[in-house]
């Protein structure tokens, strides 16, 4: 799947840098520089209209007076000069171009002629490329080689995750700034990446997500390549949000869009370039945790204390040892020692490092434990007193060991960063982490990848758009198996008797055409009997004009939950669907769960459980529990139906009565629907930087 | 209020470190070669039982053999002997010791002979203890001087806390690590640090908070003093307080009291030692913000989008900038850049580093910022470029200088941590940090800090007892102005009829004594009329035989959010008032504020300020807004009977019914009572590292 047209973007056989300089200050300078770096493997040309030498190597006034065509074109002149050069060098042809230039005014055109003469462009705005392996380095910076490939759409964020993996001891792959993506797009360096055999970890940076649904596809293929991507991107606050408008012209995705469809994929967010280097740095170890059992174990109560608490806060369990593995720990330490995890050594390292190894072992080999973190003084023992520091380095090259035996993630937060203990615990795959709230961030993340990507969804069939109002809603919904009370369509006096005789009251009366019943008097509830049912048809009527009304059967069932389920076509990533609590906890709360439509039983169930409202369907304060399995299936149904109808922007049954013996939809709506032919075109895009 | 018995731990004119040793293994070895460091100053003697010369300099058997009784003595002895020396040295008369060693088994009753012979102890199982101004080093490892003291109970913690310090390039005035606290305890160290000139910043970290009111009252002495205190515990999750239980035998306070307490103090908490080596970066600078409102400036979209992102989940702002302030930045700045905040400089500062300043200025004057947060690229000229260092450094040393002026907190991210032009913003007094969640986290902390400590309450008046039962319950709480609905006192038919006379349908009826009253059957509400109450009240009397029954007007405004209000008496930090969200939503989604009783109104107000369900009170969705100033006012006045009464564990009203117009309680609940004569002991404690 690997994208071969890509090819002169990582290894071109020769390169011209047009607008070279030996001016520092000036990018002309970092480009050939960089470039002549990789004389060695091809040729490179450097182009200045002035000057005969740039950086010792000759240049040359023009892409014309070149001795040779090269593979690729690295635009850096002047914004007004790009459209010229790109000319010049399709004449001669070249058919890569790597624009670096910002603000060039007819860059839609420019890129028009490089594709209709069958070239591809990186850029306009791009900070560069670098490839390790091919000794390509065509940006501003400096990169040191390793695993992790950076693709962004801010250069310089590529660049600070660069400069920080440099500083925590890794390097990269491969790296490319994307820029206006005005040809070439994220989603195709992506999948220039599956067949790298040096990137482990692919970092992506996003603004916009025109290609959502190809771009959840490409990380499913880098997945299944074993590679993890992990995204960064804005729009959390509404300032980011206001920032992105002014910014690159297109909107963001709601971020809980991108989440979930960063779980399709297999992938998860990172909020920051340093938590996304740290999470990197576990993950390069070639192991995720698979669960979010964490044994934290540590030579100070305080530190393991505090360990345990983040770990908690980001979502982890630090679970109670079995007495088993408790007895087993307490075996291995001083008396007064805390075995039931966290696991304080009390003094025990001090006595023996050796120590630090059987109980990191005995965690590893417990079953207890999807990772193991280590926290505090040890690597520290090396630079307090160097006479223990080759016993220190055994123990640590035997921790790693053990870790790799048993195929379990080991964390390790040390006092002594940058010490000879740390250098081998690295230098034998285990990550060291100079915080502990950086190693408790990259086991979070790193325990959000233990779940694998879900599987694509079967092509929806496609169905007939529904009609509008409550009762066409209710029979689209019923086509998926959503139950509804028993409900009769009365337009008169006559239809209201027998309806009245078919059905048991209590009874229900609505207006089927309005969008929000309750707060147009469109609702009636608790009608008693015939007589009260007839008196509230007179009453809404009167107020309401003719219509198609509802007459349903009230649901009497005790200890029901009320939950909203509903669907959006989200105009990037597709059909999503969410379920909440009912009510205002949805909306005051946020408890809500989402995931891209159509979602199986599962998946499903899995949203549940994310709820915090979960608590109140299995069995509040003694309450009998309720039939989530039915509640499931809602959701399956409603995301099966929203997929299989485009023309649905929005689908909603709220509320959806859940109780111990099923789950019954009693109000339902359908709030827009798009002509078929509607689509949404990605708005042009900017990034500076 | 400096505690002058302390001297002996700052300034001692002599002193013996008793187990001093050549071996960098042992602690003897760090105890005597830190003590030495200060030999300049002070007498300093080392004991040791067979050694003649430790270290290069004279070794004494013993205590005793001393050519001068010591002012304090370090006993780093094996735990068998310390019993021994200390009595050799009571017997010499020294009268301040500190003890390293742990586990000593008679260590009460050694502490207690110390203290009957008028001395002090710091310790035991203490990790020493170090003041950069008197050069006094007794502690394994090495410290930076400088501006944070810091107090711990766990050694190590407290060590990670100065080693992550001079990674920041800081340093500390004093450390005292407490060890068991068995005499001096933390609160004194507090107070022995408000007249020490060379503290800034206090970092304390406790595990227990047995001295909780005098903990509140030295921190806010402290902060009167001009010194902010950071504030580091354990116990957020379940895993931690299991260790606490197992580790020192002493129950974690509650960390939501703790939290209130730190409110109270003018402190704040933090999570990590990093955290706190980060906020006390920026709190030593001297300038904290006045508010929450963040000016984000950067040179790149994607990572001002990141930064503010950041600053929004941090709790702060990134308030969009006036129109006015945003043209005057569009002046500065090139077509396309950002300027609503975060404030993208769009390629201005590559242009022309003067840019930096001229848009920081800008913010900084603006008045619409309560701290400025400056986040990428600037820092990396200099070492991308040298020949513009010198201009970097100078527009560093003016942006500082922007920032006195205006007396606002600057917080710098750049890439160019350990750089020139770093170093330069560090000298003027700016905190810069390597990555953007730690400026971030600093700014959340410092501004945390923005509200001025709560007047310490006047003395409560002491109230009587109030009886036990709903109705004893409702009588002493109408004493404090809180409403309840008309009702009456029933035990029998005829009582009855006398109510319902006097009091408006629909009644509630309900069996006063009981305090579960729903679940046991004793509340009935709805009761239409006097049949309907004679009716329930011959049912409910069947059921739970006689007793004392309240028939009540029931409360029919519409428009009614219900609340909870409460207080308990925290065994460490005395009285607490909680308001919360009624129903579920309190317990489900923790959607409560706590802060030690009694509060003003003012205080109550930020209290719902902070819920949640803020935004149901003030007007939901068209919804008239409820009287938020009488749910105030039965907070204060419950905050305040629970002060005033030592005898009320646990107070409560739920439902607090709070309308458009008042809050009505129609339940309260004593439910438990304690002799006054009960105290809370504090348990044993033990604290290894």
């Amino acid at each position: 799947m690997s994208a071969p047209g890509l090819r002169s973007f990582r290894d071109p056989a020769s390169v011209a840098v047009v607008g070279a300089s030996a001016d520092p200050a000036k990018w002309g300078y970092w480009l050939a520089h960089g470039a002549l770096r990789g004389a060695g493997r091809r040729t490179v040309h450097l182009v200045n209209r002035s000057a005969a030498t740039v950086l010792g190597a000759t240049a040359y006034p023009s892409l014309s007076a070149l001795p040779a065509t090269p593979e690729l074109v690295v635009l850096a002149v002047p914004a007004a000069a790009v459209s010229g050069v790109v000319d010049e060098a399709l004449a001669l042809g070249v058919r890569a171009f790597l624009g670096i230039t910002a603000g060039v005014g007819d860059e839609a055109a420019v890129a028009a002629r490089i594709s209709a003469a069958g070239g591809r462009l990186v850029g306009m705005n791009s900070l560069g490329i670098y490839d390790a392996a091919t000794e390509l380095q065509l940006t501003w910076g400096t990169f040191e080689p390793g695993s992790i490939a950076v693709i962004s759409q801010s250069g310089q964020l590529g660049s600070e995750i660069a400069s920080l993996a440099a500083r925590a001891g890794m390097g990269l792959s491969r790296f490319v700034s994307v820029g206006n993506q005005t040809d070439v797009r994220a989603v195709e360096l992506l999948d220039d990446l599956i067949e790298d055999q040096h990137t482990r970890v692919v970092a992506l940076y996003l603004e916009s997500f025109a290609d959502g649904a190809d771009l959840v596809a490409a990380i499913r293929r880098l997945r299944a390549a074993g590679k993890h991507t992990l995204l960064l991107t804005v729009g959390a606050s509404a300032a980011s949000s206001r920032l992105a408008r002014s910014h690159t012209g297109s909107m963001t995705s709601a971020l809980d869009v991108v989440d979930a469809a960063m779980r399709a994929a297999g992938a998860t967010r990172v909020r920051t370039p340093d938590e996304l280097v740290q999470a990197a740095a576990l993950l390069a170890t070639g192991v995720v945790p698979a669960g979010d059992r964490v044994a934290v174990i540590g030579d100070s109560g305080g530190q393991t204390g505090v360990a345990a608490d983040l770990v908690g806060a980001a979502g982890l369990q630090v679970a109670e040892f079995s007495a088993a593995l408790q007895d087993r720990l307490a075996t291995q330490l001083p008396t007064g020692a805390a075995c039931a995890n966290p696991v304080d050594l009390a003094g025990a390292g001090e006595q023996d490092l050796t120590n630090y190894l059987a109980v990191a072992q005995t965690a590893l080999e417990s079953g207890e434990a999807d990772a193991v973190l280590l926290t505090g003084y040890f690597g520290c023992y090396a630079l307090d007193n160097p006479a223990s520091a080759a016993r220190e380095s055994e123990v640590a090259a035997e921790i790693a060991a053990a870790a790799q035996r048993a195929g379990i993630p080991l964390a390790a937060h040390s006092m002594a960063d940058g010490g000879p203990t740390v250098q081998t615990l690295r230098s034998h795959g285990v990550a060291v982490y100079p915080t502990i709230e950086t190693a408790v961030g990259a086991l979070a993340a790193a325990a959000r990848l233990a779940a694998a990507p879900r599987t694509p969804a079967a092509p929806a069939v496609i169905l007939d758009q529904p009609g509008s109002g409550y009762l066409a809603a209710q029979e689209f919904l019923r086509g998926g198996g959503i139950a509804f009370p028993a409900g009769r369509l009365i337009r008169d006096a006559d239809a209201l008797e027998w309806a009245a005789a078919a059905l048991s009251a209590p009874y229900v009366l609505k207006a089927s055409w309005l969008e929000h019943k309750s707060e147009a008097g469109g609702v009636s509830v608790g009608l008693a009997d015939a007589d009260a049912l007839r008196a509230a048809f007179a009453d809404m009527r009167a107020a309401l004009g003719d219509g198609d009304y509802v007459v349903e059967e009230q649901d009497l069932r005790g200890d029901v939950v009320e939950m909203v389920v509903g669907a959006r076509r989200d105009p990037h990533f597709g059909p999503v669907v969410l379920v909440g609590a009912g009510g205002v906890q949805a909306e005051l709360h946020r408890d809500t769960a989402i995931e891209l439509a159509p979602v199986d039983h599962e998946t499903a169930r899995a949203m549940v459980r994310r709820l915090v409202c979960h608590r109140l369907l299995t069995g509040w304060r003694g309450r009998p529990a309720t039939d989530i399995d039915a509640l499931a299936e809602v959701i399956v149904a409603l995301s099966t139906l929203a997929a299989g109808c485009p023309q649905i922007a929005e689908i909603e049954v709220n509320p959806l009565r859940v109780a111990p013996d099923g789950a019954v939809a009693v109000d339902a709506l359908i709030v827009e629907t798009l002509t078929p032919t509607q689509t949404f075109a990605p708005n042009p895009e900017r990034t500076p930087r």
